[in-house]
Parts: structure tokens; C-alpha cells; sequence
């Protein structure tokens, strides 16, 4: 039974994952976690796919049906890119996330966090312009936010000062929907949900993500339809880390975590 | 003319290179960045053993005389491995902050702060008890100074919110002395210095890191006694993000640094 496979800089993709195990619970997942050269968000496009590719490779030959990117540098930068390579169906976190957000916006104002590289690819713009060209697209790199996540503040009052400090933009162009454009982000939502006030809509694309997965695999007839599916996870580095996060960010704990020498 | 080789995994290790500037004015430097797999203080020591192995490996093919280690991560993960491999005089960053450490204490508790593969790792530790057997040592990861140096915020009240907490068993242990054990930290020392008092000596080892590549070049008669030394840098990845911070450590900016596809 072929397997669904999932890869990220490091941890955050976990959050994809987790709704992935919740839609999708009769399917196998492959996961990989490029834990030796984690953090993405700081480094070039060039880098970025170049080690995208790897990453696919590796997976391709756990004999994958469908790869996820649940990385939003990764989707922003090399996706378009890599997308046209690969003969397997390759999803990116990022038009799951801003269909969500021009259908959840009523103002037209839509803000935007993530990574520097994710913010600075522009690619989070250009798509929802295409989907709704009137949109008017306020943006903020939050280079702090998955340090802290991965450090586990979470809230308290370092974390809520620096988070004002970068919403501030957002909350001054009075957007009304909110990406969530990183996957470490979901994690920091009470706090996020704190400073923008209830009335703006956060999108946080791990769910969509997960029904565009399933939507494909359902339209290539390639859903596995019974049984319950197995989870593997594989990391270049430091598989001690990434279990300690896991619970985290999938809720659960994890123990069999592989290391391999990819990176 | 042979250069001094100096590598760290991004931009703490132009620290070292401004002392080696400011004290070798004559010598030629090449520097290694490894901004494509940065940061190295959460990875594990066999994958910092392997990156700073390949990073030496380039350095040689710039024709160095001797090799720098600018990076506490892999001085203390890696070196006791590695220096035995080359034939190229290799210094890093730890024994000459320890001996500085041993030399200025006076109660013989000596506080350190690093990485967490600094810490976690416990080289300074080892080192500390060999020169002072009595020394007591209270160590303290602080995985967040990193990134905030690198974001560029070095005071205020949230980066004073962290730091306390961080240095509150040092404070409460009550050291005399600090290893700022991470070549980044000495851009947060007015910060460090208003939370641990005016009482605690605070040792940042660039300078006898220097003085130290300095006594073994003059030693093997390999130093360069004229004219004014070149300095030329290298990086895997994102050659202006290294740029734009090179002011902030080396307080000059740097113009000409090259991308290599080492990582």
C-alpha cells in the first residue's frame, strides 16, 4: 500500500500531519524532517529548492503516492519550481490557505505571517490576487515566532510583546482574515487570537490542506479504503528533538523516529 | 601569502575575526559562513562532527596556515574529534575562554552560558576541572539569544524579560565570572552585564582567541610580519543576509562576500 508522504524544514509540518492522521485515518504517512539544515525560513530560494529536491527524492523511494510540502517557505519558494519535475501529485500549504482566506474575507483586507522568506517570495500575494483581485494583502515577517514555538513559549508576557510588536501592521491595516502563513504557527493561535481580537479570522491551512489531499487521491482513485493507516517519521537529525516536540505539535507523543543521512 | 582559515556555522565567528583583524593586522583571513545549514547549536554532535569536517576540508583549498574554530558548538562538539585528523594547526574558541575564566575568578564559581550543544555537551565543564579541580561551574543554555541577536534586537524590555530569566541560576548561584560561551552573545554584554551586575567579570574569549592563533603562528614562525592582510568570506547561502549582518559583529560592512555550494 503506497503512502502518503509529508516533508518539512523540521517539525512544523507535524501540525499537516496531525489533520492529515484526522481525515485521512485509514492511509499510510511517510514523513521527513530536515532537522540537520531546519531553519528554511531564513535562507535563500536557491538553497531552499535544492534541498526541497533531496527531500523529495527520499521520499519517492519510500514509494510515495502524493507528496506534501507542509512547509510554507518551502511552497512559496519552490513549488512552482519543482512541481513541474515530479511525475507523483505534489501539494503545497499555500492555495489551500488563501482559497480559505478570500472566501472567509468581507472587507477584502487580508493579512498575512510568516517566514522572511516566505513574506519576501511574494508568492502568497500574487495567488490571492489572482483569486480576488481587488484583495488588498498586508504582510509581516515574524522571524521570532518558531523559535519560540520551538522553545515552548507559547505565551506569557515575552511572547505577547513581541507578538504585538509584529501584528501591529496587520492590526493598523485592519485586516479581518489572518494566514497563518507557517506551519509552526497554529501553536501560537491563543495568543495570536488574543492581540487581533475575535473578530478576525485566523487561517490556519493544515485542514485545508488535508481536504485538497484527500479530494486529489479521491479524483486518481488512489484513496486506500480500508484499515488503519501506518505513520513513519524520518529526520536528518536528532530524532531525540523531534519526539520531544512532537507531542507538541501532533499531539501525541512519537517513538520510532528514524535518522537518515540526507542532508 | 598563506591566510588564517576562520569558520563558524553563520555570523558569530565575525566576532573572532574583528580580534584577529584588530591584533594580526598583517595576516590574511578567509572565512567560512555555513549559512545554508545555520544554526549548529541544536543539532546533534555527529552532524556538527560532519559539517565542521567538510567546512575545514574547504578552508584547505584556500591555502590556510591555520584553521580558527569561531563557533562554541563545534568546539566543544567537535574539535577534541577533528584536531586529530589534520596536519593544519586547528584553535577553537573554548580553552582560551576557560583559561580566562580560571585566571579571573576568585570565589571559584564561574557561571557559563551557551547553545544548547554547548551546554548539553559539557566540554567547558571538563575543561573548567582540569585547570581548578574546586572550580564550581552552573551552566545555562539560552537558545533564544541567538535569534535575537540575529533579528537585531539587543535591548529592551523583552530581550531584559529573557535574559533574566535565563540568568536567574546564574545569579542565584551567585558566580563571579561568565563564559559568554557563544560567539554571539557579545553583542547582548550591555544587556547581560545591567542583569548580572557590575560585580560579575564577564568573559567574551574573541580576544584571546587572537592572542592565542597569534602565540602559535609566532611559534611555528608562520606569522606575517608586513604590508596589510586581505580578508576574504565565504558563505553557502544568502550572501547579502551575511552582509547586512557583518556590521553588527564586525562593525564594518562587508562588501564582497561569495556564495559557495559547500553545504
Amino acid at each position: 500500500m503506497k503512502s502518503i508522504g509529508v516533508f518539512d524544514s523540521g517539525v512544523g509540518g507535524l501540525t499537516v500531519v496531525k489533520e492529515l492522521i484526522r481525515q485521512l485515518p485509514t492511509e499510510n504517512i511517510v514523513y521527513f524532517g530536515d532537522t540537520a539544515r531546519v531553519p528554511y525560513g531564513i535562507k535563500s530560494r536557491e538553497t531552499v529548492i535544492r534541498f526541497s529536491i533531496e527531500n523529495i527524492l527520499f521520499l519517492l523511494k519510500q514509494d510515495v503516492k502524493l507528496i506534501c510540502v507542509a512547509c510554507n517557505t518551502v511552497s512559496s519558494f519552490a513549488l512552482p519550481v519543482i512541481k513541474n519535475h515530479f511525475r507523483v501529485p505534489i501539494v503545497g500549504v499555500l492555495s489551500p490557505g488563501v482559497r480559505e482566506a478570500v472566501y472567509a474575507t468581507r472587507s477584502g483586507r487580508i493579512g498575512l505571517i510568516g517566514t522572511k522568506g516566505t513574506i519576501k517570495s511574494k508568492a502568497y500575494e500574487k495567488e490571492i490576487k489572482q483569486l480576488s483581485p481587488k484583495a488588498k494583502v498586508t504582510a509581516a515577517a515574524c522571524p521570532l515566532f518558531v523559535p519560540f514555538v520551538e522553545e515552548g513559549w507559547l505565551s506569557g508576557d515575552v511572547v505577547a510583546s513581541v507578538a504585538k510588536t509584529y501584528l501591529k501592521p496587520l492590526k493598523d491595516a485592519k485586516v479581518d482574515t489572518l494566514i497563518l502563513g507557517c506551519t509552526h504557527y497554529p501553536l501560537l493561535k491563543p495568543l495570536i487570537r488574543k492581540v487581533m481580537g475575535p473578530d478576525v479570522i485566523l487561517i490556519d491551512s493544515a485542514k485545508q490542506v488535508a481536504m485538497e489531499v484527500k479530494d486529489i487521491l479521491s479524483r486518481e482513485d488512489l484513496l486506500n479504503k480500508s484499515g488503519r493507516g501506518k505513520h513513519k517519521f524520518f529526520v536528518s537529525d536528532n530524532p531525540e528533538w523531534f519526539s520531544g516536540l512532537a507531542q507538541r505539535f501532533l499531539g501525541k507523543p512519537l517513538k520510532d523516529v528514524r535518522r537518515v543521512n540526507n542532508a
